[in-house]
């Protein structure tokens, strides 16, 4: 195999959608050029292929995850990292916290798989009153935060481009959101990753027993439907390449289908040499705006045509290793 | 487990996207609700749940896949069978088939496989002249057919929804698809199980021998970057639940971790009996357009809030076996 390039770009690529080229030998031999081809859509941020501004990006650019607002899934197949956005759902963030600190999902599973939707965890005899597992601390549910009242304090990087499902999106603390100002309503949207509360059909019936993550085409329509509460940073193929189930909703049909949840667990309460430390781009940055620049239009050579536009979930948030973590 | 509603709705759900509630209990009780609720955006079709729509429709809503223009992907696996797509990509679709038919793509294998991306298959010995397999009949390469010219005999169902990377998109002949009626040309758009054709940097340099599909969020930033030649309609899971690659742009990195491709027939070279037998939607009937609205502002008891809006990659088009299928 041919010597890659340089390891910033591979880096990227190794765990990333969308940056890389597709043809073959491309991906084994092309460089960065210098002069980016002509733009379609000019905009404030400068011309640099996504490599680049990586590469240039100051390490007051990055940030690192905070332990107490991060969990680790344990799959037998390795540990799932997520970010929890608590300015969005601080109830439901504290209640699955508190469930993860009294061992709630230790000995749960994955229950059902759907291809190019979902896949969900919870207890499989959660509608079983007697059998299910019992919640001493916590709760069971919990008014929903399907959307939280805007307030100017919470970050709010706005992207220019046009959505359909909501007036303005944009980016908030490494988080795809978005905003309604005339409603005065913020909630994050959904995108591949994003982690939500499952709930029947009454509103008030999630609280965090029930998770999902998004595995496939972004389904907006879940947007204002359900509690947010983050997003995967790391290990979402853990997810994503489970065999889909078989039956009804893509559940798995025989319980040994199902993947075990070993443990979730808040960052914090794990030894720091078992943390897994890693650094996400931060979203309010002139570094942030020429990252989303690039993906918008790609300036890398094997772009023939470049799209002038992008949507906030084709926005890649950059995650990175800790540089120097023990 | 309870007796799950009703079978045309569950038959859906088994293998298509964000139809189905995400409450465990709501996904096993759910009935279809007789009043819808108060929809955020007047449309001209009916307010139907999507099951309601699909239950509703009329033999000739359904069109079978043509044979000649049908390819069955044949993996150890099982099959993913592939739908073409000859009038926006006649050239590369006739030598993909010339390339099938004389058994090119047979031994070759899937190379890469990169989380929320695409899956790519090639000849691993492509870019050595001396050990690839030699190309009989077909063409190594053509020129681009990213995009053709607008023709008012190709149907075209617009959707009124706004989309950032083309001025209209819709769909033709059952696939997502853009039109710019100013530059008079279209073009079919990348969304999950696109199948398109890998290139290298020159935009004449792909031809068919190496072919990729979506399996994350849409990369809409490749439309018009490369030749469209069709989409997966049954059997995507085969492909979105390999191991990604860890080398670089998730190649993999150990010949043996490849998955090998035992064949790509046209399906009307295959036996009658062997065939799988699948119908497709049409979308150009007042069905699909009910279809569609069922998609854009979801009627079922789950949805709180109706979306009022979709994105052309979010319209899930149906496929069924076909009903008395040998």
């Amino acid at each position: 195999m041919a010597e890659p390039h340089r390891n910033s770009t591979n880096l990227y690529c190794t765990r990333t959608a969308s940056l890389c080229a597709l043809g073959l030998a491309t991906m084994l031999s092309a460089s960065i050029q210098a002069k980016p081809p002509v733009t379609t859509a000019a905009k404030s941020a400068p011309a640099q292929t996504t490599a680049a501004v990586l590469a240039a990006a100051k390490p007051g650019d990055w940030r690192a995850l905070d332990p107490q607002n991060t969990l680790y899934l344990e799959l037998p197949s390795g540990r799932v990292v997520i970010e929890l956005a608590p300015a969005f759902a601080p109830n439901h963030i504290a209640n699955i916290k508190a469930l993860a600190r009294e061992k709630y999902y230790d000995g749960l599973a994955i229950v059902r798989a759907q291809d190019n939707y979902v896949v969900q965890m919870n207890d499989p005899d959660y509608e079983n009153e007697a059998t299910r597992k019992p919640i001493k601390t916590a709760k069971r549910s919990l008014p929903p935060e399907f959307t939280v009242p805007w307030d100017a304090k919470i970050p709010f990087t706005r992207l220019p481009d046009p959505d359909g499902y909501a007036p303005e999106t944009g980016f908030s603390n490494g988080f795809a959101a978005a905003r309604d100002l005339k409603a005065q309503r913020t909630w994050l949207t959904h995108c591949y990753g994003t982690v939500g509360v499952g709930r029947l059909n009454p509103v008030d019936s999630g609280g965090g027993p029930e998770l999902y993550v998004v595995i496939g085409t972004p389904p907006r329509q879940l947007d204002r439907n359900v509690t947010v509460v983050g997003r995967v940073v790391k290990g979402v193929e853990l997810l994503s390449t489970l065999p889909r189930g078989t039956g009804p909703y893509s559940m798995y049909e025989k319980p040994e289908q199902r993947t075990p949840i070993n443990a979730i667990r808040v960052a914090a309460d794990v030894p720091e040499k078992e943390r897994t430390l890693l650094d996400v781009l931060r979203t309010d940055t002139s570094t942030f705006d020429a990252f989303v620049e690039s993906r918008r239009n790609h300036r890398e050579d094997w772009y023939a045509a470049q799209a002038g536009h992008i949507n906030v979930c084709n926005v890649d948030i950059p995650v990175r290793p800790t540089p120097d973590a023990h």
